[in-house]
C-alpha cells in the first residue's frame, strides 16, 4: 500500500511505496570507489602533491606529520563566479541573474583511505570545526547570502576524486530549496507559534519509531516522509537557526554523531554513495524562531526517472520505519 | 563563467556553468542496455511471454504477426494505490494524503529491441497514439486529477527492463511540479496577457540559436534554461493546454519529431540514458489559455550532488546555444 507523506518542515510531499519494496542488497547503484586504487600519486588532495592545487585557502595546523588536520581550498571547476556579475538582467522572456559565488573544497584529513568512518573522534572534530569557519568566514562576504556546506560519497553521488573532501558553496542568492524551506517555515510558525523542526521533533521522540539515536545534543532520525531509503537527520536539540551558533560541545557530539551514522550506513547497505548537506537558515534568517539547521544524509539507492521529473515527486521504495530499525540494529540485538 | 537562469515557462532557476563544461565524451553514464542480452526468453514483453505479464488492459490490433502493435498491461509494481484511500489524513505532525492512482506500461512494439529510433513512422505513430489513448482513457475516472507519459531509457535512467516500453500514471492528485508550474503560468498569463510557453517559443524563434528542428506543427528546441546538458523540448505551435487535444497531423509529426530528436541525441551522445516526459494540463487545466502542454527530454548525463540537494538548483555544464548547434549538425553541415 502506498502513502503520499508531507515533510511537515518543508512542505514537501513524497511517496512511500513499499509494495515496490526491494531490500538494500537488490539496489543497483554501489559505490565505485573501491574499484579506484587506494592511492594515487597523481591525487591533488595527498600531502606531497601540493603543485596539483591552484592555491590553498587555510589549514589547520597539526604536530603530527604532515603538518595539518584540514585544508581548504578553491574548487578547480567552481559553480559560480568569484567576480561580482551585476543584478538580474531581463531580455524579454530571457531572464539570468547574479552568480557571484564562492566554491571550496575541504579536504578533510592528509590520509586518502581516511573516510569519516574511520576517523579518530579528534579527526572527526577537526572536520565539522572547519565547516563551522568556512561558513563563518564566507558569511563575511556582504554579497553573501546563504552557504551550503555538503559531501558526496561515491561515483554515483557526483564525487569525481576519492581522498575524502566536502564542499562549500557560498552563493549570492538564496536558492529555490533553501528559500522554499524558510518560506514554508515562516508560515507553519505564523500558524502554530512553533518552530516546524522543534515541533516535528517533539513528534519523532515520542513515537520513536523512527529514532536511530538520542544524543544528549543531537537526535539522529529517519524522517517520516523520507524521499529515500536510509535518509537520516542530524537534528540539534537546542533551537537554533544556523549551524555557525553549536557550542563547543554539540561540535564535538556531531563528529562522533555523523561517524556513528556513516558507520550505520555502511552497515546496513555497504560503501554505497549519499550525499549530506547542511541545511542553515540563510543571511537574514540566523536567529530567528522559526529556522531550525540539520544535516540531511540521503543514500543514492534510488535512480529518479521520468515520473519524478513530471511529478517532483520521489519514490521512496522503503518505509521509513523499517530503514530506522535497521539502522538502529534491531535485529542483531534481538 | 556561470550564469544563473530561469525557465519563465516554470519559473526554476538553473545555474550554466560552461566553466565546468566537459563534452559529452567526458560524460561518465552511459546506457547500461548494451550490456543486456539482445533478446531474453524471460522477457514479459515479447510475444509469447503474456504468462508473465498480470493482465493485458489494451491492445492495438496489427494485421501482421504477433498480432498486435502497442500493449499496454498494469506495472507490476505500481506506484500508486487503485483502491480509494480517503482524504487527508493529520496525525499531528504526521501527514498523509490520498495516494489513489493508476500505473501501467506502454510496450511500444513485439520487438525486443525495436527502440524509437528504429521504428517506421508508422509504428512510432502507433506510440504516440497509444500515449494519446490511455491518457485520455485514464482522465475519465473521476478520481483521477492529473495523468503523466513518461519514457525512462537506460538503466541509470530508471528502466528496469530493455524491451521498449513507457509508462503511464495517473494520480488523484495533483503532483508537485504540475501544480507549481500551473500557479507560475497562471501569474505569468495574468501579468503580461499571453501563455508563457507561446511567448517564449515566440522569442526563441526569434532568437534562432536554440532551435534544433522547425517543422510544421512542433519545434524541437534547447531551452534557454536547460537542467541538464541536451535537454530537448517538443513545444507544439499550436497553442493548447492539454496533450489529447492533439489532431491526426499533429500526432503524426509529433512521432516523427520525436524519432529525429532521439536519433540526434544518439548521435551526439551515444545510446545514453534519458527519461522524457509529456508535461500536460491537470484535469482542471484543459483548455484554459495560460497552459500549452510540451513533450520534455532530459538525458541523464550529470549526477546531482549534495550542491543540488541543498539547493534545489540543477548544475548545467553545458552551454545550451552550443548543445542545440550540435543536435543541428552544424558542424558535418559545415
Amino acid at each position: 500500500m502506498s502513502e503520499l507523506r508531507q515533510d511537515r518542515t518543508s512542505g514537501a510531499w513524497v511517496i512511500i511505496a513499499p509494495g515496490r519494496e526491494r531490500r538494500p542488497a537488490d539496489w543497483t547503484v554501489v559505490s565505485e570507489l573501491d574499484a579506484v586504487s587506494s592511492r594515487d600519486s597523481g591525487c591533488p588532495f595527498c600531502p606531497g602533491n601540493e603543485a596539483l592545487l591552484p592555491s590553498i585557502l587555510e589549514e589547520m595546523p597539526s604536530d603530527a606529520s604532515p603538518g595539518w588536520r584540514t585544508r581548504v581550498v578553491p574548487n578547480k571547476f567552481p559553480a559560480l563566479n568569484s567576480e561580482a556579475q551585476g543584478d538580474c538582467r531581463d531580455h524579454g522572456s530571457f531572464i539570468t541573474a547574479n552568480c557571484y559565488g564562492h566554491h571550496e573544497v575541504i579536504i578533510e584529513n592528509p590520509g586518502h583511505d581516511s573516510d569519516i568512518p574511520f576517523l579518530s573522534d579528534e579527526e572527526a572534530t577537526a572536520v565539522t570545526s572547519c565547516y563551522r569557519r568556512r561558513y563563518l568566514a564566507l558569511m563575511q562576504d556582504p554579497q553573501i547570502e546563504s552557504v551550503l556546506v555538503f559531501r558526496n560519497h561515491g561515483k554515483a553521488a557526483g564525487a569525481s576524486l576519492r581522498h575524502p573532501h566536502s564542499q562549500v558553496v557560498a552563493l549570492g542568492t538564496v536558492p529555490p530549496w533553501v528559500q522554499s524551506s524558510e518560506v514554508w517555515a515562516r508560515e507553519r510558525y505564523d500558524e502554530t507559534g512553533r518552530c516546524a523542526l522543534c515541533e516535528t521533533l517533539a513528534y519523532e521522540m515520542d513515537d520513536g519509531r523512527r529514532i536511530v539515536h538520542d544524543g544528549e545534543w543531537f537526535v539522529a532520525l529517519v524522517p517520516f516522509a523520507a524521499a529515500s531509503p536510509f535518509e537520516l537527520w542530524l537534528v540539534p536539540k537546542r533551537h537554533q537557526a544556523s549551524f555557525s551558533t553549536i557550542g563547543g560541545d554539540e561540535q564535538a557530539e556531531l563528529a562522533t554523531l555523523l561517524r556513528l551514522a556513516l558507520i550505520r550506513l555502511r552497515a546496513a547497505l555497504g560503501d554505497s554513495p549519499y550525499n549530506y548537506v547542511i541545511d542553515s537558515a540563510s543571511k537574514n534568517g540566523g536567529g530567528t524562531p522559526h529556522l531550525h539547521w540539520r544535516l540531511r544524509i540521503v543514500p543514492y539507492l534510488v535512480r529518479p526517472g521520468g515520473f519524478e521529473l513530471g511529478a517532483g515527486l520521489p519514490i521512496n521504495p522503503s518505509l521509513p520505519e523499517e530503514d530506522a530499525a535497521i539502522l538502529r540494529g534491531d535485529e542483531e540485538n534481538q
